[in-house]
């Protein structure tokens, strides 16, 4: 009885409900300081020109303008990732997209600040601009950036693992798809906000909606030239992030030089369309896709090929080349794989990691490609898929390790539900079911900063009053990680929810959390809290051993008491036994980390991928397309989603409907997308997403295998159910209408235009013609690791 | 080199003067929150009454007003001794005092708040008012508490060391004398202040200046029923405290309680009046002194009776009691010792610890008697205490431990700088000197909770960014305790100041620090903080060690650097080091704690005394007495204060001089004084005390012998040096005009009073005439401690 958990895996409130349905809880927006100033951005007007001169006098002399910077005002480049250090808070050189920070203005209030910006004199030489990848392939032009692998071509990956040769020799049928992957934005409720204020004792203190405090202290102190130690990041509870606040973006920047420059709190709040702006979301993927198989559905080979149009900044987009590629072979059996990608600056909004960063653009061409193989062979959907799922403790042909995966039994159970069998080409003509699968990682173990360092720590210091301070670097953006926080250590020390005060994402009284995003925290952070909370508890335990006249064996804790199991009148409470141990040992304090195990390849870029463990999902999406005017309603999702122990099923759930929630979205709607080079949509009212009355009834069901390296077994849940959700609805769209729509957002106008197709006897799909003719370099090729899937026969 | 101390020792800034002198710093009555209420409270218009009833409807009915309580809400007695469980936050049964809390209004504004103050309809039933020991030795009547040792004799004490009668009888001289020393009142700067938030998760946090939050913390956790983990003390900045700030007060009771009923925010601010009332300060004390030496001066006996005003309740009031014996044989050498102490509650304010906390008022009569004995027997000043000063590493006769003591050194050095020796009974009449030395103590010694547990413990964490995260339940309430925790970890881990995070005060995240009283903060604190920062201190230099391929021992840190001693090119930033030791560690996070030695002798009451170890100093006062008028002037003070190392020698030189402001104070002016059983002058108009013109020059001299117990060997600074201060001015009115003024303070209308006894051949005093004959029980005898001074030849 006392190994059963009592917190982890009910479904309990979140910690920090309260306050936000009260209206307590205070976003960054929502702070107010003495003599703060507002702050506003002027973004460039030109997609892509030099800035000749910026003439600031006329805004000066604005009553109330406090305070003017611009690019020259920040010379230092910073960045995330080491490779793309490319920017500077304000651009001085040039503009590189239409909005790109240029200027910004402090006054008394935001009225002023936003007529002052109207003042400012810029001068400048319009250059050519690069709207696509395709611009970038054939324009002739001043490059957007002055690095990267060959002019507007920011980076080139070429692997092979195993010889695909082989592979495609072995296979008995081979097909090639072209897939588009339309970009998309995060959509945050909450529009970013930050207060700086840098105190007269030289120190930068942010308020931030970021998602990552510690990034954004790494770049303010490069880009600012300030120690470490003198700058401190409280991340404010956020509103919502998707990836969209994981960048140290330039409003940050400019709040902290403006602070500095005044010594007042600065406050920038971005609008609704400088958000559009800010971006860093869904890159736009162009793909092409060759896999073989043999007549039973098991693949022998695949060639990958994506096209990244990343915007006009680096961002994480190195990263999301390589995710672009990494998570192929995690599903289903590979025996040899091929994978080539490329990332274009273009004169946009940088793109940057998007829920399921990288992975879900690859997977819809993946997961529709395989349908098309499954008809072409003569096997269903679900067989296809499930008789070749990757088996738990192997690695895949890129040197990826598996630890659980259930996800056999996701496939089998979301096809249950569904009636998958009874439905799939069996339902009326307009009617249709589509299966995909997917997997996300839950982090990243690769090393951040040098050495080996933890990703996470937890402190904790215990009162002789039974209260439980606990501390850690996590940001909590809506995705419950105080939550979890707060259920790890309360369920190890076996306290009450109420013990437990939590102080999160702040840098410099918390220790370090690299930040949400990844799937990282619950794995991580959860990990971190269960050692700093069980080094306490050992100290506790004895202490009330020795008390009791027990062994410690014969104890457990739980419900606030330490008690002797056999005979539980026998008991301390918590309180009690921890003033014993803090007797004993001085102050109750401990420190708790997590590091994950090295587990990368051996090949160059093999960093991007691995993680201690992954989820697992399937999904069928049940659609109804009205052959009249080709629109498309999602009837039904049934999502199965293997997230390892559910540390909290309510927080599982609510993380699969958002995912299904922003999955369709981009199904069926969302675009960033760019007319006349310039956003098309930059507000709510023109982008579109799913409104309530959109979003179907949604069947979750977790599938809980109990990962040997998860915090109690748990893996990730907040991105990964996303993935299968726009290939399931292609595929939907199919059985339904027979109509193949191989690119993102699925319109109503694709769906006429190929049943038009159709009507004419043509091949009735919409998609992308072909990719380009690039060159990519030769191949790194890399021994798949030996506990990788074997090419039978080859 | 490398031993020499980078900045202890050094008159650094303190670090947190910049928010102080310009304004940003947010004391207790600076916050204000969305919906707060404020609150004010009725006090009672009887010294004595039963409360019949109270009638709220006509206050009830006043529009803003929220809710209105009075003691039938506040049932549960609490208090911070065990023995003293006597307050209620608002009385119950009966009022105590004019002014005693009753009732509490909270409404939307102080203005509404006060008018239904105002509206309250109460009915009393006088009793008989005790307003003097002498009345409640005399008087008839219900005795104002319910519990002590007999009527309204709140404790009694009765201790012998040794065989007095033997020491009497071994003395060549003996004598007796009678002392008053009148009571007075903190006076800080900052009027107390309280914001109480109970929010709708059933946990309440306080905001409030207070001096020892944890206490506070576990008076609302007994007074109001909510588990101590569901309790949350923030001690905001505190605007002076001098002991008043130490006792939870009624109206941080009645503003929690507020919040409770209302769910909103409640403030409470009193007014200057109400801390009068409030109080908490030094007993009004009436003693009488037999003192046997020898003809050289040294004491072969002291028999000392203290009779102490309690005012109604018993604060640390049994404390008190034994604080005005145990500490008299501290500084000269004692072989025998008696002791008998009262404490009578009164229908007055409650008296409790004020600066110096009992030892003052003792210590007064001691060093005039001394005084008196030096010119009966024919010796100086100087030598009846310089030739007979404690022993270092030495027992008292009552068993109290000294470690380090230089008051030989002190007394050398005030009487060389004053001249003393060429001025004592030499400068024309109307000029004097005086002189007179003290002790006081590091901290209690006594074990708080149950078990041996921290008094303080301090909590590190250290970034990789090389930012060093403080956590400490410490409260700065001016003294510096902030700068001493600062300087402290950053001297042990060879770190800039601007390195240092400082979190203290908050009973939920810092670990625990019994609060800033007893002058234990630096002592005690200081000792958890140096082992918290060498825990961590080793994993770095073992980690730089490894590093730069040296031994440990070959290595320093300094400046932000480890580096080899003999060659500090071979170096690694601070913050490089950290990430290394992170690397080998996970997080670097360490709690240090200090648990003082048990002290406490073989007797009941020994464990009040007890500290780990004493400060010494010794005082002259120089005089201008007018005969005319019998005016005052003080014209020098000379202090040399026995500090151990000065962590900060302008702190110490500060916390000196302030000692001789508040000493200077109580001889000369402030007296807390009742008429018609109402406090005379409860306002800053009329209470009198010391104002920058009439503030003598003070030459402090600082005397530092390495105490083997103290932090870098620092002992106590902040109270001690007002002990000496009242002696010394007495001691040189006596010299100047030759009358002794045995009572304070000292006011012209006294001195003209002696001067006119004088003149008419009388005893030139001024001072009670005896005490009463009053029985205290047989004392408890307690064999000297065998290292105690030994009675010669007796």
């Amino acid at each position: 009885m006392t190994d059963e958990l009592t917190l982890i895996g009910k479904p309990l409130p979140k910690v920090d409900a309260l306050g936000k349905v009260t209206g307590e809880t205070k976003y960054a927006d929502d702070l107010a300081m003495p003599r703060m100033l507002h702050a506003k951005i002027l973004g460039c007007h030109y997609p892509h020109a030099r800035i000749k001169h910026i003439g600031t006098a006329r805004a000066q002399a604005l009553p109330g303008v406090v305070a003017i910077i611009t690019g020259a005002d920040l010379p230092v480049k910073y960045g995330n990732l080491p490779v793309s250090q490319d920017e500077t808070g304000l651009a001085g050189d040039k503009g590189r997209f239409v909005g790109d920070p240029i200027a910004a203005v402090a006054a008394v209030d935001e009225e002023t600040a936003e007529r002052a910006i109207d003042l400012i004199d810029v001068e400048y030489e319009e250059l050519p601009a690069f709207m696509s990848v395709e611009d970038v392939l054939t324009k002739e032009g001043e490059p957007i950036q002055d690095y990267g692998d060959q002019g507007n071509v920011h980076k080139m990956v070429a692997l092979e693992f195993g010889d695909t040769e082989s592979g495609f020799a072995a296979a008995d049928y081979v097909r090639e798809d072209t897939f588009f992957y339309q970009g998309n934005t995060h959509l945050p409720m909450e529009e970013h906000a930050v207060v700086a204020h840098y105190t007269a004792d030289g120190k930068l203190t942010l308020w931030s909606s970021t998602q990552c405090p510690h990034y954004v202290h790494r770049a303010l102190s490069k880009a600012l030239a300030i120690a470490p130690s003198r700058v401190r990041i409280i991340a404010t509870p956020v509103g919502g992030g998707f990836g969209g606040k994981s960048d140290p973006l330039p409003h940050e920047v400019a709040a902290a030089k403006l602070s500095m420059i005044t010594g007042r709190p600065v406050k920038i709040a971005l609008t609704r369309e400088e958000v559009f702006y800010a971006h860093r979301g869904r890159h736009p993927v162009l793909m092409w896709a060759k896999t073989g198989v043999r007549k039973d559905g098991s693949i022998t080979a695949m060639h990958f090929k994506t096209f990244l149009d990343g915007g006009a900044y680096g961002s994480y987009g190195v990263a999301s080349t390589y995710y672009t590629g990494a998570l192929q072979p995690v599903t289903y059996k590979v025996p040899t794989y091929k994978f080539e990608g490329m990332r274009a600056f273009t004169n946009k909004p940088a793109c940057g990691p998007k829920r399921g960063h990288g992975t879900p653009q690859p997977r819809f061409g993946m997961e529709i490609q395989l349908d098309k193989i499954a008809e072409a062979i003569g096997i269903s959907p679900v067989d296809i898929r499930r008789k070749f799922v990757v088996d738990e403790n192997s690695y895949t042909v890129n040197h990826l390790r598996i630890t659980s995966c259930a996800l056999g039994e996701c496939i089998d159970k979301v096809a249950a539900a569904s009636g998958f069998n009874d439905k799939h080409r069996k339902l009326p003509f307009g009617k249709g079911v589509g299966l995909a699968c997917s997997s996300y990682l839950s982090g990243a173990g690769l090393p951040i900063y040098w050495n080996n360092m933890p990703h996470t720590s937890v402190q904790i210091k215990i009162d002789r009053g039974g209260g439980v301070a606990v501390l850690c670097g996590s940001t909590d953006i809506g995705q419950g990680s105080n939550s979890v926080l707060a259920y790890t250590v309360a369920e190890v020390l076996g306290v009450s929810l109420d013990a437990i005060q939590l102080t999160v994402s702040d840098t410099d009284l918390t220790p370090i959390d690299l930040g949400s995003y990844s799937s990282r925290v619950t794995f991580m952070m959860g990990n971190a809290a269960i050692e700093a909370a069980s080094k306490l508890k050992k100290l506790i335990m004895e202490a009330a051993a020795e008390k009791l006249q027990l062994p410690v064996e014969a104890l457990a804790a739980k419900n606030n008491s330490i008690y002797c199991i056999d005979d539980e009148r026998r008991s301390l409470t918590f309180a009690q036994a921890a003033q014993l141990a803090e007797a004993k040992h001085g102050g109750l304090g401990a420190m708790g980390s997590y590091t994950p195990p090295k587990l990368a390849g051996p090949f160059r870029g093999s960093g991007v991928g691995p993680s201690p463990a992954y989820s697992y999902s399937a999904c069928v999406a049940q659609v109804d397309v009205d052959p009249e005017t080709g629109e498309i309603k999602v009837e039904k999702i049934w999502i199965a989603h293997d997230c390892g122990r559910a540390i909290n099923p309510l927080l599982v759930i609510g993380q699969t409907e958002g995912s299904v929630y922003m999955g369709l979205g981009e199904a069926l709607m969302e675009e960033q997308d760019f007319r006349r080079n310039q956003h098309k949509i930059p507000s709510l009212l023109d982008y579109k997403s799913l409104t309530m009355m959109d979003m179907p009834e949604v069947e979750t069901i977790l599938v809980e295998p109990i990962d040997p390296e998860g915090p109690f077994g748990a893996k990730e849940a907040g991105q990964g159910p996303l993935l299968p959700v726009p290939p399931a609805v292609a595929n939907a769209v199919y059985d339904a209408v027979g109509v193949r729509i191989d690119e993102l957002p699925i319109t109503a106008d694709k769906v006429l235009k190929a049943l038009a197709l159709k009507a004419e006897g043509k091949e009735p799909r919409v998609g992308p013609k072909g990719v380009p003719s690039f060159v990519f370099p030769e191949p790194v090729r890399v021994e798949p690791h030996p506990q990788a899937p074997k090419l039978r026969g080859a």
